[in-house]
């Protein structure tokens, strides 16, 4: 461990979103700002201990995203948004950029840690995706952490579904001190000492989400992709436009068929594809070189990176 | 109608499969491919004939797939494997090549056409994804014909689960007149007048599968995905492969970044990505000017095209 540990020659990084949205400064308190700040660098901190020791990518993304979702600043795990029905659903994907391994699950109302789940799924089955019921009982079988969906709830999730729901029936109403934006989603990539890429997405998806509403975060492709030759991507925003649109897979594709860097390939998708069809978000592209960006055609998003120095570095606003 | 059906002048295109998998001469009586024939040959002549009167590629790929769905010769609708709990859970996906506008639904039991759930979900939702229960109240409320999930019961494909449960326990056990591989699936792509493309997919998913999987069926991007700029794609074979190597949109980024045909693209995807890695299965790729391919590294692929002159064309071994 020691000896992994002062080998370090060689470049790690890790990358990560809190989501995208209406994020302004004049919309945020000192305070509010403070804990979002805190919550990313605890985040950024946690995943670079796993690589700073050797650990691979794929733990330091999961590591990382656990810590996003079990703080309930930010909307996955704890802190989820609700459905129309007033229940929490969560959403997660994981992607092995050595392998192409990958692990999804959607629907989820029980499991504390839904990014764990999705890791149970690429690791310990031969499917890719499970959904409801299912992907909770395997998840249960797999020992991982059950809690009772009260678990879940939050005041302020609370209000912004009461809000929707009341826009809903008059929508002509002003939204006084009106939530950001309803996507909202945490991700991470990572990049370990041996080279290899990883991504991670979890989220609780819309506030009055209906349906069955599945966005972009449990799909590989859309919402998260991680390949060593191109590289690994995690997004955040309105889902509908990243599945159309493949997002995380266009970026990849981008980069390794017409040789863009990460950093053009990313806003390629999101200032060109998806700003003119109004497809609200921002990414984190990361790849094998250390190479990085966090672009989005949103007001703001939590955003941040720690490399090899262990610094933590954090962003919130545009400017 | 008549002035449209009269006009003409420019290129339709439709192209189907009806899965993918072990499917040989000697496992195959006459009478049997004599009935797969037939029903191939009626889901061209369906979707022809909405072409050939000026409807959308979307209409064309929508009635094709119904015909498909309805016949229990195949895999999705009627005919759809069972779950490891002798469920019948359908997923399906569609994609419009001219606006990208797409629709999926996942874990269906009650919708006799899937594929229209799809399309319900792409028209009359602000969503692309639907799963379980809510899809089914949505395509409910939007007036789809509803069935009792008993009317996907198939004797055929019970016996298969057995064969599997069987396996299960005895994995030594010599199976006698095994079915065709597990996976199978419906799908179609289409060229209209317009020359818009269209592609839907529709499916039972894998014979034995658990935990609510969700295979590459449903997934924009893995199992459909069309644009008019590069391609329409829909696959069929080990859903876990086609996620992972998310193999529609890796075709169509082949055709728009690298210039390849789509013939190329499509061989490059399934012989030297998919193959090398044992991820078997096939897909049908159509381009704006009619150019289509219907590649497979399987044993057989059950297929067919039919272009403006109305004569159906339908392939099922590899020679």
């Amino acid at each position: 461990m020691f000896a992994l540990a002062a080998a370090g020659a060689d470049k790690i990084m890790l990358v990560i979103h809190g989501g995208a949205g209406t994020i302004t400064r004049r919309s945020m308190s000192a305070e509010m700002e403070q804990q979002y700040r805190a919550g990313l660098e605890q985040a950024l901190r946690t995943g670079h201990g796993v690589l700073a020791k050797g650990g691979s990518s794929l733990d330091a993304v999961e590591s990382t995203i656990r810590v996003l979702e079990d703080n309930p600043l930010f909307n996955a795990g704890k802190g989820a948004v609700f459905t129309h029905e007033g229940r929490n659903e969560l959403d997660a994907s994981i992607m092995d950029g050595r392998t192409k391994a990958a692990g999804s699950v959607a629907g989820l109302t029980i499991i504390r840690n839904p990014i764990s789940a999705a890791r149970a799924v690429m690791e310990k089955s031969e499917h890719v995706m499970m959904v409801g019921r299912g992907a909770e009982l395997f998840a249960t079988q797999q020992g991982l952490e059950i809690v009772d969906p009260s678990y879940f709830w939050t005041e302020r999730r609370w209000k912004s579904l009461q809000q929707d729901l009341l826009k809903e029936k008059k929508p002509q109403a002003a939204l006084e001190g009106a939530e950001e934006k309803k996507f909202g989603t945490v991700g991470a990539v990572a990049l370990d000492r041996s080279g290899n890429l990883a991504a991670g997405t979890s989220t609780g998806g819309m506030t009055n989400k209906k349906y069955g509403r599945v966005g972009d975060a449990p799909i590989i492709g859309a919402g998260t992709y991680a390949e060593n030759e191109s590289c690994a991507v995690s997004a955040t925003g309105h889902g509908e436009f990243f599945i159309r649109w493949t997002v995380a897979h266009d970026i990849a594709a981008l980069v390794k068929y017409r040789g863009m860097p990460v950093k053009a390939a990313a806003e390629e998708v999101i200032h060109k594809k998806l700003a003119p069809v109004k497809g609200e978000g921002g990414v984190i592209v990361l790849d094998a070189k250390g190479n990085f960006a966090m672009p989005f055609n949103s007001e703001g998003m939590y955003r941040g990176w720690i490399g090899t120095d262990g610094t933590p570095h954090v962003e919130i606003y545009k400017d």
